[in-house]
């Protein structure tokens, strides 16, 4: 029931350390999360932002990481939905290393809808609600 | 007893909302975490990595949002330790706007001392652990 | 004879103002350097760095920016050789938004390759010269 | 007559080869172009940006790339201004690492003073001329 999104790592994505910096795990969280809108939903995320001034931000994190990634692997980003409120919803991530499918982290991600310009938490409308659920 | 850091709000640390892009508060941490040992440690984050090829990579997240930071805003990033591990320790961070002391962010980032070649946790060496323990 | 890599502008590529901030041209032009590679190389960009320690360090870019990429937009970028000497060459790129067609971005940079530990400027290897010529 | 910032050279401008990815030095000269309205300017520049929606973007780059910078260096970055036109400018920029005064990166950047919202180029105000004839 998983929506699940293959991401290069890019050169822009290490660090001098040589591997994924962490925040950086979550810019592919987001990529995914654009990917499923524009996968599967009639408004593409960046539409919804331009156009419509509304979005979901991100209220709370929790994170595990378990393995690194180097610049050149595929990521394999999967995105699940642990629930959903009248205003708000947890997303369940994890991102495995396509050439041997090992677990390099996983999130729970809690957003919330909102107006962008007045900054007033909105319920989260019918068709996006019927898209989600349908990874639930 | 905890460290501060002023860190102003980049062009390139606000998306598209107009906002800072909620990774980019993790990489607001780091540069406070490298900041504290540039002004209280005797090797600096960076010569950790470069030349001793050991360094902290982060384990875990818990975090959570409660307002947003925009382009020209001052952040305050407050580091403080919650506990200190044979491999591993637990920091506190707190994200505030500088002009109204307004909390934008909090996190716990647990991170463990490792080589960054043979990927081997190793225990944190005691002048690290005394400075630490400065900001416990 | 070009070779074209499409890219979705996403979330971290826009700023403040809403549109994609100009060092951002800079690694869309670099993500379609690797595709390059990964689309007709022996060997990908990453297994050059990480493996063989040797890429190709940027030493001059002229470019012009005349039109404005959103978020949202998909970003189609054009890459050409315009010259290939011993050890540097020369790419053309333009970046054209593909829902119009309309040019953004155009740039001349050269590179030399390089032995990324020493420093030293290599001679570029006829498997890469060969690659190349094709989209001369 | 130049204006200079010193930018310390973060975990996130650095790449999996160790040092500063070329387009960051375009991040450098923009947070030196900030830090000098802010230095001097009756107006910031993200109120610029946010307030007025007025702005600068960039039109054209001529860079050249001489020596790296590494994780942990610091960058001196300074600014002077070759010629101002009735609604243009053109900046210089030199990025010296600070421990050797290497000259590491050179550029002359374009820039456009215009609305953003209706993308139509401005008159560049008398109070930013003056500004920048004082670095002329």
């Amino acid at each position: 029931m998983a929506f699940t999104s293959l991401l290069k790592i890019r050169f822009d994505d290490v660090d001098g350390a040589g591997i994924v910096y962490y925040p950086q795990f979550f810019h592919l969280c987001h990529k995914a999360f654009e990917d499923f809108f524009d996968d599967a939903a009639s408004v593409s995320y960046p539409q919804l932002i331009n156009e419509q001034r509304r979005g979901f931000p991100t209220v709370a994190i929790h994170s595990d990481f378990s393995a690194s990634l180097r610049y050149g692997d595929i990521a394999l980003v999967t995105l699940e939905i642990d629930k959903i409120g009248r205003s708000s919803a947890t997303f369940s991530y994890e991102i495995r290393r396509k050439q041997d499918s090992k677990l390099c982290f996983s999130a729970k991600i809690t957003k919330v809808f909102m107006d962008l310009d007045s900054k007033q938490v909105l319920p989260i409308p019918d068709d996006i609600r019927a898209l989600w659920e349908s990874i639930l």
